[in-house]
């Protein structure tokens, strides 16, 4: 299959084997699949993430050295079964899924696999038992953008939101406009949202945020690096700061100032399968807005210069790969 | 007055003018006075301290060219009564108060202000408001632990414990066996504690641990900086890491770990007026156990050197000044 290939710390389009589906799982046609901020760090960063998960004691084995086909936000489409399958699904459905694999040598991240290639490629082998079938209607470029706005909502719901409480959101790419949508989704106001960028902050209108401002004017945040400090040293006492989204650069913070004003930081990642299947029923029911996501559509072709792209925050929100084309 | 003073970033004996208690204020003599490992910290630190209250926003003025007689942890006696006083205690009661005073310029933090004495001076003035009589029977110096002793109930309060927590006490100094005696007093087991002093190790089991161990030889934790980074990268999925006590050096962690985890830090300080108040009567009833914490006593004469002795943490837990002697 034609697939963009993670090689030696480069992005590049190549012809790979196709996979092959084990026992309780399917063979997919990527229909579309968004490209992640964490697969921009990976191109960079790949050995870094992966020693820090190793450090995390998380079970997710990567070989940097090996290939991998990224991509872990898509809708596919059901082509055929491995043994073992209850096939309640028929060829022909569109389905997506939480990226986890359950591999021969343990549970594999799809996407960030050396054996469970993602949608970056042409096909791809899902666990039967987490595939959801797309409801009828919903458009798949739609559909693929599950995967990304479970991650706002299970920020949100870690971010344990009483009455009273004004959220702000700082950053308006992908997981930062996922929080606005889930935010919006859950009843909240105001949502106050924050990005250098013009067009991430016109996004961030759109999706729901009720104030948005130009941090380069109305606060002094100077950046990534050093944000969790700034972040830190702003906060309003007893302030809640949730951490969403890949963060990869080492940070320094004072704790007296979390002491000071009771601060929490919580980090969160990914989402529980409820809240997956929640945020696909939501977008299906029109309750989170994600056509104003997709900025671009390209083929396995285009996917080195999406990348490129997607590096300029004031130009796209998310691109959507589309194999097929 | 005798007193010892934080002068210039040393500490030194001197006769001071005896405070004068304003309106709603009572004039109270000094019975005994923790010293606490901010006041330590203080010693060598204030103009930091200050500069992280101000960053923090905090209504906090000190002036650190000025005399400071710190000691927030105490047992007092009225002796007499500002303007405008309730006078509901009598002379003689003896008191504990939360260590804080609203003076002419604002909020003020009785042990580290230039207008409100601490404990470590013969006398104070104390809000009438916030003191509490000590209930009849309780010794003095059991008493003068009340404050101390809030710091962990508060701590376990915002632990957000839920059933079958195991929480691990890292540091078994005084707010670590403080937090110990909160988690026993509220039930919890097995509470597991970790501290490199064979001292402090049984003290924690004299306090409540269920478990204590030497992560010397048990889990290789290195030190105090750093400590925040080695406990996201060695702690469990989802655990909340609970920060409680002052913390001077900036720390350097690796978000990834708090991502890959989902992990939670608190940030506390303080306590609320009610867990004051609670932690007392707990005292005064003996579910708290106390008397293992005392393990020195000292006039003003003594304070500079209780504080050298302070400094190498197998040899005391909570030294008292009693500034009468």
């Amino acid at each position: 299959m034609r697939a963009a290939v993670l090689r030696n710390a480069r992005l590049l389009v190549d012809t790979l084997p196709e996979p092959v589906p084990g026992p309780g799982e399917v063979l997919v046609r990527t229909l579309a699949c968004g490209i992640c901020g964490s697969d921009l760090h990976a191109l960079k960063h790949a050995p870094r993430m992966v020693e820090a998960a190793r450090e995390s004691g998380l079970p997710f084995t990567l070989d940097v050295t090996r290939d991998v086909v990224m991509g872990h936000e898509f809708c596919a489409e059901v082509l055929d079964f491995g043994p073992h399958t209850e096939r309640a699904l028929k060829p022909g459905a569109r389905v997506v899924s939480m990226p986890l694999a359950a591999g021969a040598s343990g549970v594999q991240a799809i996407g960030y696999s050396n054996d469970y290639p993602g949608g970056y490629g042409e096909l791809m082998v899902l666990s039967e038992l987490l595939a959801l079938e797309v409801p009828n209607g919903l458009a798949t470029e739609h559909a693929a953008l599950t995967e990304p706005m479970a991650v706002g909502v299970h920020a949100v719901a870690k971010a344990r939101l009483e009455p009273g409480d004004a959220p702000l959101v700082v950053g308006c790419g992908p997981v930062g406009l996922a929080v606005i949508a889930a935010l919006r989704l859950r009843g909240t106001e105001p949502i106050v949202a924050a990005d250098f960028s013009p067009a991430r902050r016109v996004l961030a209108e759109r999706m729901g945020a009720h104030v948005v401002v130009d941090p380069a004017r109305q606060r002094p945040i100077d950046g990534v690096p050093g944000l969790l400090h700034q972040l830190m040293r702003d906060a309003p006492r007893e302030a809640r700061v949730v951490v969403a989204g890949v963060c990869m650069e080492d940070d320094r913070i004072r704790p007296m100032h979390g002491i000071n004003k009771e601060l929490s930081l919580q980090f969160v990642l990914g989402y529980t399968p409820e809240e997956f299947a929640g945020t696909l029923a939501a977008i299906a029911e029109g309750r989170i807005p994600v056509a104003p996501l997709v900025t671009g559509r390209v083929g396995v072709d285009g996917v080195p210069g999406a990348f490129e792209a997607l590096a300029r925050p004031d130009t796209h929100a998310k691109i959507l790969i589309e194999p097929w084309r």
